[in-house]
């Protein structure tokens, strides 16, 4: 089993905001893909699209203002059965992300390429809090020719 | 034990301009840290320096325009004994860089950092290639709190 880690502060900003965006419609649309549906409520399954794909995820666990957990239940083979937790906390001025995307069966070259993208779309959940504009599919940032 | 996995693509490049802005102090200091020095040569030391603090590497492998690997021999506690290699590979217009930095003892909050960081110094190595101009320290792009 393998994860992909990551770790961002979100200045000027309170645990509650960054939690609102991980937690709305309206935020993973702002920071992740502009076409995110579904039920946000914990047993509900939140629907992301990209272009041509997509990933579903289960709401597993929430504790608001602390702590964001998804199981991914659809989507590419290698995220079946992976789950997303995002822990949050206070550290001053900023709001501290600790990252976890984990149980990967294998460290294949799709994974290295998810690490990169999350790293990307963790800076734009931060840039969406720090400033009101994130950079969500389809305006995300290139990393390679995997998009 | 645990690794820090990526994939950044390169576009419109060659592995050998990539494998040299790894095997150079000019393309080092031009996406990593402006302030490196040292030896690039395989059984070399690079010395990589950030504000208060540094990396040493001692340079393991080399295979030209294919792959790079470094065993980290001074620097924080957490990073001695882990190991940095670059594996890269022409893909039509793309140059592939995988990139992995592996093992670390504990998954620590700092490891979830500096996984955050190489995506960004890796975006900086991507930029350097395509335009000339990348984002070394001290003009790094800031991920949180820890810089």
């Amino acid at each position: 089993m393998a994860d992909i880690l990551h770790r961002v502060g979100v200045e000027d900003s309170t645990p509650q905001q960054v939690y609102d965006a991980l937690t709305t419609l309206d935020g993973l649309s702002g920071w992740w893909a502009e076409k995110t549906t579904g039920d946000t409520d914990v047993g509900g399954v939140i629907e992301v699209r990209f272009g041509p794909g997509g990933i579903d995820m289960r709401v597993a666990e929430l504790d608001p203002g602390r702590l964001v957990r998804w199981d991914v239940v659809g989507g590419s083979e290698e995220w079946i059965g992976t789950s997303v937790q995002f822990d949050i906390r206070q550290d001053g001025d900023w709001t501290i992300v600790l990252f976890r995307h984990e149980g990967w069966r294998e460290p294949v070259e799709f994974m290295h390429h998810c690490s990169t993208k999350w790293g990307t779309f963790l800076m734009s959940l931060k840039e969406l809090v720090e400033t009101g504009t994130g950079a969500p599919d389809p305006r995300d940032v290139r990393v390679s020719d995997w998009h």
